[in-house]
Order: structure tokens, then sequence, then C-alpha cells
């Protein structure tokens, strides 16, 4: 049986699909760039960054983490030709409030012995300084041999709070 | 200098500050589930699948997969309570035209030996076909023990040609 979750999908898709005009749209992304950004509830790209349906990858992970995101910004720069990435973290983002060792403490005292297990070696990326971890992932993507010199990587922080946005480097 | 693309993000974003009013909503999603989908340029969860800004988490990666979300699931289902997972891959897929070896090729081939080097043990998560790809993450998430039976987890593919959402399992 449908969920509640389930039900509002499929009314709200058809309501989009019955306006939808944009289905000749190509495969790689239009303005050749990419958008890593949180999960966060309170974030949504495409309105509070100008993103047009077409123009740009979407990444997005538990604190925007470029490392975590690696796989995906190959892809999108090696085989879907992007060539700009904008790294988007935010204020009030939950990794800013737990360490990696609670969450793995979390897991075992919620799930036990044998998703503790199976997660022994994940690193949960939390950081304590939003900032400060904007111009770290920027580095990190700077210096990885995967990211040619000329892509362009730039690093902003998004305010849940006001809805603006503002480069940090 | 700003890129393009940097003036882009800057004057939307400024339009989209000046009309925000939801400066109060909650870090845990409101409607405690999590979308997770493919960074496909022609995705637009919010608009397509009818997310209320505050009330899901989105995760976007290369192709939707499951595995390398394993992170951002376990934070926003341990630490933030969803307790409802949909999964959405789609038509004309990137992650269904080339194979695991051709993207390490093509790194070995435009990056050089030291990108090689340092993604030798990274799998880019392809498949060859589209609902088996679907029912084979939904089964990986059913199956980890990071995900307890209460989770509910559905997997759906999205036309991009029409904008329609279907439900595979």
């Amino acid at each position: 049986m449908a969920s509640v979750i389930q039900k509002n999908l499929v009314e709200k898709n058809a309501e989009y699909a019955n306006q939808f005009t944009q289905g000749h749209l190509a495969l790689p992304p239009a303005k050749q760039y990419l958008v890593l950004t949180c999960m966060d509830a309170r974030i949504d790209p495409a309105a509070a960054f100008g993103i047009d349906l077409g123009d740009a990858h979407v990444i997005r992970n538990a604190g925007a983490s470029a490392r975590d995101a690696q796989r995906s910004i190959i892809i999108s720069e090696q085989l879907l030709g992007t060539k700009e990435i904008i790294l988007v973290k935010h204020t009030g983002c939950g990794m800013l409030t737990f360490s990696n060792e609670d969450a793995h403490g979390l897991v075992k005292k919620n799930l036990g012995p044998s998703a503790s297990a199976e997660i022994a070696t994940l690193d949960f990326l939390t950081f304590g300084d939003l900032e400060g971890a904007v111009r770290d992932d920027v580095g990190f993507l700077k210096k990885s041999a995967t990211v040619p010199d000329d892509v362009t990587v730039s690093g902003w922080v998004y305010e849940v709070e006001t809805g603006k946005a503002r480069q940090v480097v």
C-alpha cells in the first residue's frame, strides 16, 4: 500500500508531468557546471542558486562534502563536460552538531553490532567550522589530480535564515 | 573575477533572498523522509516530486547510487529522524552509457597517471539495466543493517522525456 509520502509524489508528479515541456533537453549540462551542496531540507538549489532545468549537475550529500562527491565530480567533468564547480555549504548544518565518534556511537547503540561492523571504516566527514570547511573542501578539489587546473572552483555559504548566498573563496 | 556562472548565482540569489520568507524552518526534515536521485541536470526534484522547502532531505549523486549515498542516508536516519527513503533513477542516465573500465581509462588518458593512481580503487558504480539497478539498490538498502526494518524504502524511475515518475518496487 502506498505511503502518504508516496501518494504525495504521485499526485504532485502528475501535475508536473501534465505541464512538462522540456523533454528535449540533452544529457550534458547546457551551461557546463556543477553545483555541490548539502542534502539539507531547507535548500532548494534550483530556486536559490538560479539553476534552470538542463543547465547544471546538482550533487547533494550530508555537508556538501567534496571528498564524498569525488566519484560524481569526476563523471561530471570527464564524461559530461562540466568546467566549473560551485560548492555551497550552509549555516545551521547538521554536520556542525556532532562528531564522527558520536555518529558511530549512535549507530552501535541504535542499530547494533552488525550495523556498526558494516560501517566500521566510514568517515562521517563532520566539521567544526563552516567557512573553514568551505576553504578546506575547495582546497581538496584544487589539489586533487582528478580536477584539472582549467576547472574553476569556488566556495560559498548559503544562509538558511535569510536565503542569501555569499562567496567565501 | 567572477565567472558568468558565479554572476548568475549572485543575481538570481539576490532575487530569491529578496522574496524569502522561510527562515524559520527547523533542521530535521518536517515530513521525515529523504529522496535519493541522480545529479542529472534534467531533474528538478522539488518540482517533479512535490517536495516543499523543509520537508525532505535530497541526496543526489551520479546514478542515484545507494552505495555511494550510505554516509548521508545514515546521518539522515540516525541523526535527523527520517523514516522513509524514496530512490529515483531515470531514463537516459549517463551511468547506462559507460563502464567502470571506460571511466578509469578516460581519467588515465585525460588526467594522467597521478590522477589515475589517486582513484585506483574507486568504483564508478555504473549499471547496464535501469529497472534492474533500481531493484538492486532498493535490495541493498533493505539488506543493509544500517537501514532498520521500520524504514520504508521504494524505488522509482523518472522519465526525462515526459516528466513522469513511476514506481518500480
